[in-house]
């Protein structure tokens, strides 16, 4: 099998990236599981409600910023509608769209659970990176996701 | 909530991570699945057994530099053997532990998918980017790596 499929610089690369891709959400989802018995991308959504204006997101928008596709998102949000920490709301007269609401008991749980994960995607993430490593990370990202998601529909927005 | 979780420079970093971690993968599932109706997961089993000696490798091992629990790994294998493309070998007095081996068929499948994966992995990671990008990019995700596995039980090897 030709092994030079990537030149040696993008392959160490390519392999740094598929270890990392790996290990770093499993660290993560292990904080969160024994924290609140969340997966990461139920703690995002959760998360990315919180932040909404009225905590409150349309079912649409919310797979754009959690950066899930619709069907996985609909299981994300049954099972924390299960939890009794989102509700779903139908479209009213006045919104269209199916919306996921954040619950208090849901906010609660953003709350308690937020400061630990930041120590968590520090520890993981940043503690060993200087801020140059940093930004030179972000902007090889930033250049990887325009060509992933030219249109910015997939995107995470800035916050505020 | 306290939005200040993470210094700005880190959160532009980790927001661009989450969705580069979540969209690059479902842009190369996508072309595996349409090529061969393959997992990325799945993939990177059949490409770590092809470049083995004697396309075989113990399970442990194999977890290993698949980046793979042991238990996620199984369940990918006994899909792989359901479709003929790997087989498991009990351990024999010469060696221990369980083997995956990759069959006749399961090489002809790496061989006419990697190409096109590799055209894809180029095309979503490394077009856009410069020699120095892709340089910067591994080195901070090398540092993240050195960090998340220091010991390096679960490090994908250099090749060769």
């Amino acid at each position: 099998m030709d092994r030079a499929w990537l030149d040696e610089r993008q392959q160490r690369t390519w392999r740094a990236w598929l270890a990392v891709a790996e290990l770093l959400p499993r660290t993560l989802d292990a904080q969160l599981q024994r924290d609140a018995g969340l997966s990461h991308a139920a703690y995002v959504v959760l998360a990315m409600l919180s932040e909404a204006p009225d905590r409150s997101r349309r079912m649409s928008d919310l797979a754009r910023v959690a950066n899930q596709s619709q069907s996985r998102l609909s299981h994300t949000v049954a099972r924390l509608e299960d939890r009794g920490w989102v509700r779903r709301e139908r479209a009213t007269e006045d919104r269209r769209g199916n919306f996921a609401v954040l619950t208090d008991a849901g906010w609660d749980v953003v709350a308690r659970v937020a400061p630990g994960h930041a120590t968590a995607v520090r520890e993981a993430m940043f503690a060993a990176l200087t801020d140059e490593q940093t930004d030179a990370l972000g902007d090889a990202l930033s250049v990887v996701l325009e060509r992933l998601d030219p249109d910015h529909t997939l995107r995470v927005p800035e916050p505020g």
